[in-house]
Formats: C-alpha cells, sequence, structure tokens
C-alpha cells in the first residue's frame, strides 16, 4: 500500500476481533513509532506495549473515551516528559502515533487513538517513574468490521480543503 | 513506495534546490493534511501554504533553528488553538504534519519542521486571527542533495528498540 492510499483509506477502528497480533506485525508498529522524528532528535518518548487483558482492561478505564483499550490486541502507551513543558513534546508522540498507526494500516491493522485523564491510576497499573507521563495510548487490533479496512472514505468526515488552507497569508 | 518504506527511509531535509513544487504535490501534501484524525474528529488546525519567498525569508527568521524555510519551496505553518490548554492540540498537529512529510517524501519531497519562537512577528507576518496560535512550520522542497532521498538509514540516528519499547509494564 503506498501512503496516500493509507492516508486516504485509513480511518478510526475501535472495536476488535479477539485475535492476537503476531510478534512481526507488533514489531512493525513498534518500529515505526522507534524510527519517527522529534524535535532534535531528542527521541523524548518511551513506549509501552501491553497485550495482557487485564492491563488492558484496566487502562480502558483511565479515560472516559478509553473503552475500545479493553478490547485491543496491542495498546501502544505513548510515554513523555511533562507535556506543558514544551509544545514540542505531544507534537513529537503525534508524530510518532501517526507513524505507528499508518504502518499498522499497512498491515491491515486498525487503530484509534484514546486520551487518558486518569493520570495518577495509569502510572500505577504500567509503573512507569515519575519524569514520565502519559496522556494518549494507541489501540491495535484486526478489525471486527473487516469492511472498514478497504471502504471507500466517507463524505463529509474532514472539512472542505477551502475551509482548512490559506495561501501565503490568512 | 509504501508506507513501512517511507518511514524507515524518511529523513530530515533542511538544504532544498530552488525549484518550486508542482501545484498537483502541494495539492496532494496539503490534503495528507487535511485528512488526518484529530481528537474527537474536531480538526482543530488550519494550514497556511507559503510559497513567496519575501514571506518564507521572513518567517525563517521566527525561530533560531527556522532557517531552512528561508529557501523552502513551500512552508506550512500550523495553526492550532491556544497550545497550552489541552495536550492533545500538538499532538493532532503533530499528527497532521507526520501525515503530511510521509505523503511528502513518498513524491519525493523533503522536509523538516521548525519550532518559532517569535509569536508575535509570525502572526503579524501571515495575519492570522487571536484564536489561532503558530508554533511549528514544515519547510518543503527538492532535497539539494539528491541522494539523501533514497540513501539507506544512517546508524545511530535512532535508539534501539530495547531501549525505547517495555512490553506490559515498565
Amino acid at each position: 500500500m503506498n501512503v496516500v492510499d493509507a492516508i486516504r483509506l485509513k480511518r478510526a477502528v475501535r472495536k476488535f476481533q479477539d485475535k492476537s497480533l503476531p510478534d512481526d506485525v507488533v514489531h512493525a508498529i513498534l518500529n515505526a513509532g522507534r524510527r519517527s522524528q522529534s524535535s532534535k532528535n531528542t527521541q523524548a518518548w518511551r513506549f509501552i506495549a501491553v497485550r495482557d487483558k487485564k492491563i488492558l482492561k484496566a487502562l480502558s478505564q483511565c479515560g472516559e473515551w478509553a473503552g475500545h483499550i479493553a478490547g485491543a490486541a496491542l495498546c501502544v502507551a505513548i510515554l513523555t516528559p511533562e507535556p506543558a513543558e514544551k509544545f514540542q513534546t505531544m507534537f513529537d508522540a503525534g508524530q510518532a502515533a501517526a507513524f505507528m498507526q499508518l504502518a499498522a494500516w499497512e498491515l491491515g491493522v486498525g487503530s484509534c487513538p484514546a486520551s487518558l485523564y486518569e493520570f495518577d491510576k495509569a502510572r500505577e497499573i504500567l509503573g512507569f517513574p515519575a519524569e514520565w507521563h502519559l496522556r494518549i495510548a494507541l489501540s491495535f487490533g484486526y478489525a471486527l468490521d473487516e469492511e472498514k479496512i478497504s471502504a471507500p472514505p466517507k463524505k463529509g468526515g474532514r472539512m472542505e480543503l477551502n475551509e482548512v488552507i490559506h495561501f501565503d497569508k490568512w
């Protein structure tokens, strides 16, 4: 699959088959995150790759809209330095998230980001140290609705180009 | 080019040929940003696509490491709501930036993000309203060093997977 098609066809998948991902697929997803670019190449992130069902369930309760994590085959928690200190921190986390999700899509794996608001609870579940912070985790898995993977983009899912773009000046 | 190869081979390009990008390439890059996913599909971004040489030069002076914008064929300024209010804001900007840069790479176009610290100056140059904010802009263009585009990844450019990843728990 080429990049433009992956971007055009990719959609959020929140309901997954009860089917694990092969190790090489997990590796390819994580490696895409590792390869991502970052401000001054600081690579200011760590990834916790969760496949344990109990931990997935616990994480799914750390955010109002994070329920989809419970049914995922894999959840990648993106740890960062304190997000409020530098505007590049979450920007770089977003770049890594995009790389992982596009790589997954090419491999037939759906995904969706979840915001986690129960910061202390998430820290307790995953056991990471005080200098790392968790705001967003990604669910991955084979889509329950397999047609989603090859369906054309829905109409109206995004603003039109002329609503989003200005040329040279606002 | 498939997604995994684009991710594996992509590298930052900061020196560009003095050669404009065809309109369809500019369109494909911007469209990749427009197609990007965002928290609750808020699409909380606007893109200013700059090709005017004078404006590129002025923007390049809005950040210590933003000099590469001056020589770019295209600069995409990613406007967002106030970045400090929600951690999703810069995360979503990062996802859009990654989509645009990977789409560009597939089309043989190099790119690099620049942090802009002269907030008021950038606002004055581009004329955008108070509810929008600019922290990061992307340079795009054909690489001056064309070998960069097809060269294998440099050794040591990223941490090893086992330095970045934990499984199930920290």
